[in-house]
């Protein structure tokens, strides 16, 4: 089988690339061929047999979509897009890349399925930022969409699509709503939601972390490497026990950051806990104030997705497959 | 005050006017100018005393967005859309209106938004098809999105474009999720959902109508005087009381078909309800156990939106304003 990944050389992609590679197959089928394709061209994953195509694509420009299609994968899996902090500061670039994207996408499918009947499965990645505050704890699986960014808004967007495009019969679309990721691997960054990997990447490996809010912020997380299993699930799932409703929120781990603390103290002990500094920041606590503290996920759970449970796990997970298997 | 009404043609848009003009302010501003436009060339309302303008115009057509704001109206009503039937029988016609036809209007208001400030007031019909079966009864405000036609897909999108277009400060939106229109007046017409209306009009003036479901079937009815009145409601309303959560499941009467039966019978008579003749339709009955038994509409009835309490009240409204007041 033919696998395309868009927005291949972010985390999760590269991170999907490789397990696909490890696996060699998808939902037992051989997996031949795999273009990976992104904004900067991504990597090729280490040790896959198939045949690997690597490119530089802008979805947003006229006839790419067409052209990535046009070997007609069994498969593509749709992370790409403009992050939450760029799709606010420019409306234009969020809109085009996230949304008109996106239904670039969608349609190149449909035309193709109009033209020789190709139907492929889609995993879309979403969002919990679909949601926004005020929000209920557990927030159920039948819970509005009213997002407070325009990236969530362009998720929501995209996530109705979907499942109209699925209803219509054009491809067989699955959006997996991820948690947030943590521990997310690399570089402290600039996100608003960055501490939350921060507190526990940092510290693990000897070095310092802030911590901007208090500690009984509560938050929705996963691994990276439950991320991977969502899509590669959302991939291989019977779209006929989904039924019409194709978005879903994934199944987390309900954490405060109190309770990350005491899992890494747990993990690693007091020294590392004691390399946290407490640097409350006003904004980011009013920003997370309005973050999604946690999911029912009853759907996503009962249709096979599973996540960590417990931040031990999370962490277990981080030091596997991130520092060796050792601190 | 200039009032723009896209979709002024239809029965909605026409009553809309009328009321304008009899009411001669809207939120206590005089009406001074409406311009009225529609795919088909709109009638003027009869004694306004002001500038009305009557244009034809396609909504999805580049640059007429455009145009239609360029004289900058304070208050703009939108109900144009591609109906319900023909969006699942033409998918690209209902895209490129119902969708790509309202962001080109939101696009145009952004960017005269940036060019000058200028900062409408937008009313937006919405529908309860953006709600899709299983359904709870009564379904609460804050139950999802996920519609089963392009269609409710459609308005469901446009909803997302108006919350996220009001929050950046682009415009004031709100989006209003009418009932279904009932008495609906005119001939009875080829719409699955036509015999709401058609067992109550037709026997009103001594006509048969079909009833092609059981008694037992309960749905989610207004008045088109409520219509209206919500769409001048919301065109008023103080948005600060509304929030980011700009739309809103509108009251309305959650009936069974029996309980129309039995009003027309309190208001017209055994003479009126024998010519009801039942002609079973499997295939109707099938499309009505998918739609909206009724709705919370907590939040609309807090923020002053109303519609009729009893089904008494809907004909009555029906034989005054289409029949001159008598039977």
């Amino acid at each position: 089988m033919h696998i395309l990944i868009i927005g291949a050389a972010g985390m999760v992609g590269r991170k999907l690339a490789q397990r696909l590679t490890s696996d060699g197959t998808l939902g037992n089928q051989p997996i031949e061929a795999m273009t990976l394709v992104d904004v900067v061209t991504p990597d090729a994953p280490e040790g896959f047999n198939g045949k690997v195509t690597l490119e530089t694509v802008d979805l947003s420009a006229p006839g790419e979509a067409t052209r990535l299609i046009a070997g007609r994968p069994d498969a593509i899996f749709h992370l790409a897009a403009i992050v939450s902090g760029e799709a606010e500061l420019d409306f234009d670039k969020g809109y085009r890349i996230n949304l008109d994207g996106t239904r670039y996408l969608f349609d190149a499918i449909r035309i193709a399925n109009g033209e020789d009947g190709y139907k492929p499965r889609v995993v879309f990645t979403s969002s919990i930022a679909v949601f926004g505050a005020p929000l209920p704890y557990p927030i159920p699986d039948e819970f509005h969409t009213t997002p407070l960014t325009s990236y969530g808004t362009q998720k929501a967007i995209c996530e109705l699509l979907l499942s109209d495009y699925s209803r219509r019969g054009f491809f067989d679309g699955i959006g997996i709503r991820l948690p947030t990721i943590c521990i997310r691997p690399g570089k402290p960054n600039k996100a608003a939601s960055g501490f939350f990997s921060n507190i526990l990447r940092e510290p693990l490996v000897g070095q310092e972390a802030i911590l901007p809010v208090s500690e009984d912020v509560r938050h929705w997380h996963a691994s990276p490497r439950s991320a991977v299993g969502f899509l590669i699930h959302g991939a291989t799932i019977d779209v006929e026990k989904v039924g019409p409703r194709r978005n879903l929120s994934m199944p987390g781990l309900s954490a405060t950051v109190g309770e990350q603390i005491e899992a890494l103290r747990r993990v690693a002990g007091e020294k590392a806990v004691a390399l946290i500094r407490r640097e409350p920041d006003e904004m980011i606590m009013r920003m997370c104030a309005g973050w999604a503290p946690g999911f029912e996920a009853k759907r996503a759970t009962e249709l096979g997705f599973t996540a960590e449970k417990s931040f031990d796990e999370i962490i277990k997970v981080h030091i596997e497959d991130e520092l060796g298997g050792k601190l």
